[in-house]
Parts: C-alpha cells; structure tokens; sequence
C-alpha cells in the first residue's frame, strides 16, 4: 500500500466515524469541540454535518484556509491543555461531540498528548456524548464503540460518555 | 460538500487516475516523470505501482517525506520551465508517463503554470506515452483521453501522446 492509499484511507475513516458520531448525537444538545483546527476540513465538514450547532476549535496557532477559521468567540488558541482546562468554566458538562485530530508525526509524542487531554475533554463532555479521535484515549467514563464497517481497528476511535 | 469531501475526491480521482495511466503505459518501455514531488504521496504510489521503471522527480525544494525522496541522480530541483528543458538532454522522447501536480491555491498561476510546461513536458514524452495532471495542459500530439468513472471532467486530465 502506497503513502497515498494510506493516506485516502485515513481520510475516509476519519470522515466515516465523525459522520457516525454526528448521527450519534443528532438527539443531544450541546456545542461540538474541534480540539486541533489543522487545515480546517474537519471543522468544515462538522460545520457541514451539524448545521446550527456551536463549534469551538482549539489550536495552538491558525493554520486553516482563511474560509475555514471560526470567529474570535469560537477560536480557543493556545496549549491545547491550557485551553481546554480553561474552557472548563464556560463548557464543563456541555459538549455533545468533541472531535480531537491531534496526531503529529511522532507516535509517541501523539499517544502522550492523548493520554494527558483525555481528561480534560472529559470534564467538559455532556453526559451521552461522543468522542471521535485519532490517538488512543482513556477516561472512567468513556465507552468504546465499534468503528464503521471496513475501517482497520486502531486508525480512528469513537467513543461514548456513559450517562 | 465540505472540504474534506472535496479533498477526498481530488484524491481519489488523482489515484484513479495515475492507475489509469500506469495500465495504459504497461506495454510502452521509457521512465517516468513526477513534475511536482511535493509531499511525496504520488511519487510513492507511482514506484509501487511501477515496479522497476526509473522515476525523475521535479521540484522547486525538497518537501517530501524522507522516504519519499529519489536519489541524487533522480531528483531534479530548481524551477520546473529550466529543468524539463534542461532533461531535454537526456530525456527527450523517452518518457513514457508523466504525472504533473503543479497546482497551488492560485488557480490562474497553475493554469499558466501548465501551459507553460505543456511543450517542456511535450519534449520529454515517447510516441504513445501517457500525460496525466491536475492543471488544462495542451500540446499539438496530446489526445485527450475520457477520465475513469466517476471523475467530474475538470478535476483531473488525461491526455495520449500520438504515435
């Protein structure tokens, strides 16, 4: 398999479990999170997807095509832990969907960063809420779900917030 | 569509379409010619599906992933108008694909881009040799092939060099 099959296939899981998660919360209030803004096609597509819904994106600078930046009120810049202990007090209990891309090109580094926000998106997740993302991530209250059909295990991850 | 539908259909439709262009030239001995090496993805996937056909890559800089990256004597750097004319030397009338990505986010320079080094390219290419891009390139001995299906006319092209 090609770099190029790799990385089509990457995409099209990550567009198959936020698309899943979207339909998951289609009967839960609350804002969806975008926690690593990149390039902005996956806010664009949650934009897409959730029609009327908040999203906030958190980075640490802007990066995205400038048609794909949210307003000021819903661009949290900065350390991603800083920022998201932060938006605790605004969004604690809130979140409906939080998508996290936070993968760099070091495994490591990417698993370690996963581990350490887990649960600072688990304090602002609703109860029932899902968490799609593509690092492995642990919180008490967090549920893995089954990935959409023909995605390999371990690519993306989708899980519940237990009620 | 959002843009990572957008961006997942441009890369279905440049895959599809280089697979195309690699069966059409399975019979037709001569290398191959990568004009835009950028991240490397393609460059990757033409030497996985090509097996052992010398691959030239062109460029303005390196920007590839490190395994992603010709030897010395198959990667040609500075600005593509002086390098094709430059292989000339060595390349003309032997190429029997060429795959050409040159796009930027500026679509009238990438169009002039191409039209540019449609007759640069032109030289390099053996009789019944197969051009495919992402830019509308014209030269007197290309015949515009119809793209595989599926693939809105426009996204990506296909032209025979005639014998």
């Amino acid at each position: 398999m090609s770099r190029l099959d790799s990385f089509i296939r990457r995409l099209e899981a990550q567009r198959a479990c936020i698309n899943r998660a979207v339909s998951l919360v289609a009967a839960l209030p609350g804002p969806v999170i975008e926690v690593g803004l990149g390039n902005g096609r996956t806010f664009d597509h949650l934009r897409d997807r959730t029609g009327n819904r908040e999203i906030f994106a958190f980075d640490r600078q802007v990066a995205a095509h400038p048609a794909c930046v949210p307003d000021e009120a819903h661009l949290l810049l900065g350390d991603f832990r800083a920022m998201l202990a932060k938006a605790a007090a605004s969004l604690g209990g809130k979140v409906a969907l939080c998508h996290a891309d936070i993968g760099s090109g070091d495994e490591a580094a990417s698993q370690a960063l996963g581990a350490e926000i887990a649960p600072l998106i688990d304090a602002l997740m609703a109860p029932g809420g899902i968490v799609v993302g593509d690092q492995p991530m642990r919180a008490a209250r967090w549920e893995e779900l089954p990935l959409p059909a023909g995605i390999e295990p371990g690519r993306y991850f989708i899980w519940r917030v237990r009620i």
